[in-house]
């Protein structure tokens, strides 16, 4: 019998009616004639409303016992789902994250998960129920301590509990109809992928694409696990996200050569002015970074100015991360001698993500043109073997994201990105 | 280092102002000099509002799935008190009832602990921490299934765990003063107790009395362990329930002959009307009533009339199970060769409790006396060596509470029960 792993967030379980709603669609994957494992987020609001509770009694919650009071959430919502499928007639046992077998590692409030020993789930499916287990949350290794996953830990659960179960497919439900080759908040014309490659999809993540999380299309990229990103709002076919294996550039000759444009108004940049450009200069710099536990994303280094023999050094950091770096930087401005720093968090990044453009070197120069007919000026640049990200100031960066998503042809109501390049394919 | 277990119940922790308020009571217990191990109930109205979520999903929530849903409630509410406590720059670690070791049998819903392998309990307590454990809750020992205690379970969890503990004494908080000689709500004079046996507790909450639930007071019993119920909204001492060997006539020559004055309302009579008084009759209608999982508390059989050969049965049960009972005694009419059935659940049941009454045979009367010269008449009675309780009218129960708790020198404002009888002590 095919196996399903389903997981429905938070929006999909506002309330009551919500969680019946949810109930029939599992109940109809099971009359289908499936096994059926479902991750359950907290419902709605309940996680921003524990943290108010949370908040009210103290303002800095040690992180063993947030963990504690959020998993709270998934333990509601879980037996409500469970509670509402025996209501339609099926059989359906709940979970925690530390029943069902997901094992992480130690670190509170973004543990990673390290192993899935998933006996108790295997048990309640070949006994005939539908299992529910709560995402976002598991049992330290060695410390038997309760971890949460951090953000997106829910659809992470999913991927991994679909991986140890050997499941045929992992169905991640949201409140969007799948993976759209633009925000369509920003771009209009943007349109639903049908099919993303896992490696393209793992790029749009880290660029900032908010439907999945990166963690949970890694894990997914290396158990060769295909997941379905798909609404609970209706019955459509959503975005099949494929593994990397099938997505080599002769394999699927359908892919488009660009996958989407994916933006992200979350890093904030830090130039050093006035460093010595001599060896290791950098390299204190960004030890200095690494120890306050801050990645770094994007770095330029400029070429040093003759006369003086120094330079400027700037780098991406998440926002909620740079005044911490700031001050780390200043504290050890005599040491590093560098002359001053300037910080900006009023930048946006733009990324195109494509396949595509392993075998296509155009891609490149239509991209920069469109953003230069579009008058935008690029303040970094970084690129992989599939992407280009610029960043551009801020209020530039909607801008720019509907420029380049027409450059290359995305803008199409038929949900069908046109093919770029003159391969004929 | 003394250890000191404490309970608080869900009034004594609303709010997030409540919450504070407990953490201070509790850090202060640590800097006396204490270990403290703190069972927690769920905040307020949090178990109704899942009772509520639960019900507009479903009108028969599977019991599994409920515990599990019911047992967020403390699990919120023993992070926020751990949180709230390192807030005041202690260190707290909060456990669930599976992690402290709480094992149970396997009924979902009204769980009986059956073991406390308290062993991370006290090496959190060994390395300094201050613990925080859910109440309610624990794990089944077979099946490994997630259960909850039933009403008052937060109570038992803790008299469980100060002895498998060995503490020193066991707090009782609530939002009462203590336990008194009757409801003050019915007996404006009722006085709080400084000090009860065990073993009248037992009866009292037996009885009716609901500042400590009967398990509870059992399993104190059972490991010789003092219970101190006071209330968490002021300083004041509370009531000492000590041991039953301590509790001995003879040990505490200061203790009054009579403890209180108990009432339930939740009790329904029927009577079986017509049968046929022949050895076994009655036999075979408490095995119908047991076998539909009713407890039946007292018990009357009339002298039966020489004239037809047949009696009347009446007994007590709760009233949630009366309708239950009333069904499948008329299903079995035939069988049971009965008349007719009477119902009456406008009944009220009062009871005097005090270990004096071994050595003051006086005590029967007075109370019989109160009750004719109140004009309330006695529908049943029975008695213990140290109870004697009677059902009366429903309507008269609060006039037989108060006639009761006067004849025997209970109204006083001093706190302190006149002593009864003619021995001089």
């Amino acid at each position: 019998m095919p196996l399903v792993v389903q997981k429905y967030g938070g929006s999909s379980l506002a309330d009551a009616e919500s969680i019946k709603r949810v109930a029939r669609r599992i109940v109809d994957t099971r009359k289908a004639g499936n096994q059926v494992c479902v991750v359950v987020s907290a419902m709605g609001d309940t996680t921003d409303e524990l943290l108010d509770l949370a908040d009210a009694v103290t303002p800095s919650a040690p992180e063993r016992e947030l963990d504690m009071l959020l998993t709270a959430g998934e333990r509601m919502s879980m037996a409500l789902v469970s509670m509402a499928i025996a209501n339609l007639g099926d059989s359906a046992r709940s979970f925690t994250g530390s029943q069902a077998g997901v094992i992480t590692d130690d670190v509170h409030g973004k543990a990673r998960i390290i192993d899935v020993t998933p006996g108790r789930i295997s048990g309640a499916l070949g006994d005939g129920h539908i299992v529910i287990v709560a995402g976002f949350q598991g049992v330290s290794q060695n410390t038997k301590e309760i971890t949460t996953l951090g953000r997106g830990g829910s659809d992470t659960t999913a991927v991994a509990l679909a991986a140890a179960l050997n499941a045929d497919v992992c169905e991640i439900y949201t409140d969007v109809d799948g993976i759209f080759t633009a925000d369509p908040r920003i771009v209009s014309s943007a349109h639903k992928v049908d099919r993303i490659s896992n490696e393209e999809m793992q790029e749009m993540a880290a660029s900032g694409a908010k439907v999945l999380m990166l963690r949970c299309v890694e894990y997914a990229r290396r158990f060769n696990l295909p997941i379905h990103v798909r609404s609970s709002f209706s019955h459509r076919e959503g975005t099949w996200v494929y593994p990397a294996a099938e997505g080599e550039e002769d394999v699927d000759a359908e892919a488009p050569i660009i996958a989407g444009v994916a933006h992200d108004r979350s890093e904030a940049k830090i130039t050093v002015v006035g460093v010595k450009d001599t060896p290791g200069s950098a390299a204190a710099i960004f030890n200095l970074i690494s120890a306050q536990q801050v990645n770094i994303d994007m770095i330029v280094q400029n070429v040093s100015a003759v006369a003086t023999g120094k330079t400027d050094v700037s780098f991406t950091l998440p926002k909620s991360d740079g005044q911490r770096a700031v001050t780390a930087l200043q504290e050890a401005k005599d040491e590093l001698g560098f002359e001053s720093l300037q910080y900006d968090d009023q930048i946006g990044k733009l990324s195109l993500i494509g396949s595509g453009m392993r075998s296509h070197p155009g891609v490149s120069a239509t991209f920069f043109q469109a953003l230069a007919d579009a008058g935008i000026n690029i303040e970094m640049i970084t690129t992989s073997e599939i992407r280009v990200s610029v960043i551009t100031k801020g209020d530039l960066l909607d801008d720019a994201v509907r420029a380049v998503h027409t450059a290359f042809g995305l803008d199409s109501s038929e949900g069908e990105a046109v093919v770029y390049g003159g391969t004929g394919r």
